[in-house]
């Protein structure tokens, strides 16, 4: 590497990690998604042609930031080993992607949306927040599949029996099981009910055990939850405790220890003082 | 027992417990689920005889691989020992039944719906999750009990008062514990209130202690369940700490005892030394 | 006191706590309730006449029950002392009053619904639930109270500005905080919100403070009575773990105090054999 | 400062902490309420003279109040230095803004309202209370913003997709995100639903997508609070319980430290007396 390339770099670096670039890429997201919200008002239709600017604008800003952070890197294999850089690669290229086809337009419009995003890499507590809910997914996975499988189940049920009293909410499985997550969230569920009641006057009982149980398992969950983060959290302290109470405790066994040799020494010592023979049967 | 047979029957453990007879296992339950679910859209009934098909391959498949799990078991009652083979056992037999009449076969319909939960003693994770929730059913009891009592007494003051008001809703004390249980979950209670406010103008005191008082018993009893579960989970991490500070303490005791025992011993040589006496009156 | 009263009294007591007594009157409670809900039919106007034998024959039985509770004490204030005989002796007599006038049929009738509350002052873990409940009242009082503030400002606000656009919903301020409950509930707030939008574009701000506000108290005062409960619990932990833990140490401490008297003892023993002096200057 | 001026003052100061004065404002506070709810009621009207009356009463005793609390302080800094102080300076000031136009009527109106917040200040309880809410804020902080990024991102594409299909519910990113708000409190969701999905059957994705991301985020939300309170009330908890174990066991080290010199220096006496030689190499 050239003398002149590595001082081009250290200066990209120097850039990277300055807190006013950092401060003006985040003032540039924020700008990124004020413009795609404006786009949204039909008043804004006649500054269009100063968004579509300011659009380009922000896109090529982009492109440079990513092509400086790619720079200060030593290697392009080291910038694509940090996840969120992928994360940054991958929403600033799907932004550049031409757009002629009219139904292109609204699809180029939606993944520039995705820019907001953005600001989840930029700021570490953001990051922290995802990278924990992430790190919970697979935590709630068996209860989701035990979920899934009742709603499965009731959703089967429900399309045999109710397709007839109401097709549009009990058609197939498919809208049975929407119309189960419905009645979870407790919307409307006794129009459904008192209209399928109708038909099977017992059918009250569906409804009920279906509440309670995915009200049930969903309190579980979340205890679960709570006692799995809580269980982490005192094995953590515990080990931190140890600095203090177990340590103290350790340190003061191997002193007692210590006294236990030298008064071995000295009863040794003494024994032979007294009858001027070597002692014998010294306990440990 | 005979040889070959032996030889046989170990053969049927093996292939029990084989990974890869497991998996097929589970993707048949699937495959078997996902006909239950086909057979709900109105465009599969060309496809109709092929789904029967299907379905009786499953049903055959099922029954042998339950043989097969029962030969492989010294005797039957050692198989029916487990309750997750009995659960098995009950689904299996129940989609044998055969089914000549045509209001059978919704009834056999449905029991087969049921295989779907033989992924739950297929998967060690699900039958915990599966233990766990009825395990937490007793907790729940006296509570659920009580939130009857006041569902009860409410009902009969609902439908001894606003019978005249909504036939439908507060007609007996069935129909009005039914409405008490929609207005627990908020369901479009403000229409019942309005509808009893028109000729009872006081009768929002009835809707409000009623939300106030389930509400509150619920609260009470999600963190009755919380600290219940804590509790058991603090009492096994009390249990575990115990082989680390509990454990020290009491050999650093026991090294203690034994310095005392030295000092005793050369206490009673020292004086002997010096009296040509033996000790007297050592305190312990 | 005569000795064949004394028999008689000592008689009652054994009755009052025999179990098969109590099962009987359990029976009779839950008897009582189902003849209240039955009466809740138009089918069950033919049995009138036996209901209201049975009904008769309830009260008579739960009077001669509670004077033979009262004849099995020593006095009647030492009846009237434990809170929940005094709660029965209310339900009983409550259900005495006579009903001549037509109106007050109606009331003696919600009167002896309460009947049922007897169950919880004859199960002791219904009683422990109740009395957990009671308990935790006082802690909610200052959030409760703080909670009615933000009700009052906001229905203050609300009946101001949004009386003219809803009469029925904001007229006062007393309709005006049910209203708010409502919301508070999710009952359908986006009607009452898009109704006051079309007159003050701005009202939504008002909405959605409220809900957050009220949401995060909420939040608050949930995890304020968890954490309550908690405290107590670790109290209580901390105290038996005490027996543990706690006690080893102050035995080993003295031990070591005791240790230390011995070696002061030898060292003066051993310092007078040396020099035939009194030792000198021992330091504690 | 004269002399006759400081006991006029501790006079004050007198007044001030009285527990019958406090309970003169904190009556005074309540009825102001009373009578501002009052005003709600047509009725009142032709009370309008007397409340009118009692409002200028109400201004001029707050007014009173504040102004002996202000003498009470020694300067008008520290009176000003107390936030609650400020707090109430404020309220009571705001009343007094004169009213002559009409339009004004009603500012001053609501502003009065902000009068009954002055209970918070008068009770400690309620003061505490508000403390800790407020200091609750900030953790939520992260947690908001990562919620109003999705928030955004959907009505995003929200407006984009759906505003031809609804326009008073997509039809700009402000309205979407108050549509969206709506569904995260399950609020008549499904027919915002079921009219999209009539153009974009797709659309349940969106919906279902959004409900369980915000409900999770919710959910990770509430744990967190939790988990951090608690882990402050373990902190101080870890403190106090320091003067229990952990003090002890620093108190029995020293003394097994002490015995230790003992021990040394009757190792090396002894070792004197045996040789009449210094004692070599003692090992700490």
């Amino acid at each position: 590497m050239s003398e002149p390339f590595n001082t081009w770099q250290s200066r990209l670096e120097a850039l990277r990690s300055n807190k006013i670039f950092e401060g003006v890429v985040i003032a540039i997201i924020v700008v990124s998604a004020l413009v795609i919200g404006a786009k949204t008002y039909e008043e804004t239709s006649r500054f269009e042609q100063w968004l579509l600017y300011l659009d380009v604008g922000v896109t090529v800003f982009f492109l440079v930031e990513i092509l400086i952070r790619m720079a200060a890197e030593r290697d392009l294999r080291s910038f694509f080993k940090r996840g969120w850089n992928v994360f940054d690669f991958v929403i600033v290229t799907a932004s550049l992607i031409p757009m002629d086809d009219s139904e292109m337009v609204l699809l180029a419009r939606l993944l520039r949306i995705f820019r907001v995003l953005r600001l989840v890499s930029m700021i570490p507590e953001l990051q922290m927040l995802l990278v924990a809910l992430v790190k919970s997914i697979p935590r709630m996975g068996y209860v989701a599949l035990l979920m899934f499988i009742i709603f499965y189940i009731y959703a089967a049920f429900g399309s045999f029996l109710f397709a007839e009293v109401d097709e549009f909410l009990w058609g197939n499985i498919a809208t049975a099981m929407l119309t189960l997550f419905r009645i979870a969230t407790f919307e409307d569920w006794t129009d459904v009910m008192y209209a399928t009641q109708e038909v099977y006057a017992w059918s009250w009982i569906y409804y009920l055990t279906f509440i309670f149980l995915t009200a049930f398992i969903f309190l579980n969950m979340m205890i679960g939850i709570v006692l799995d983060v809580m269980q982490k959290e005192s094995d953590k302290q515990a080990l931190e405790n140890g600095e203090g109470d177990t340590a103290e405790l350790h340190n003061m066994h191997d002193d007692i220890r210590r006294l236990q040799t030298q008064l071995d020494r000295m009863e040794a010592s003494l024994s032979a003082s007294n009858t001027h023979e070597p002692p014998k049967g010294i306990d440990k």
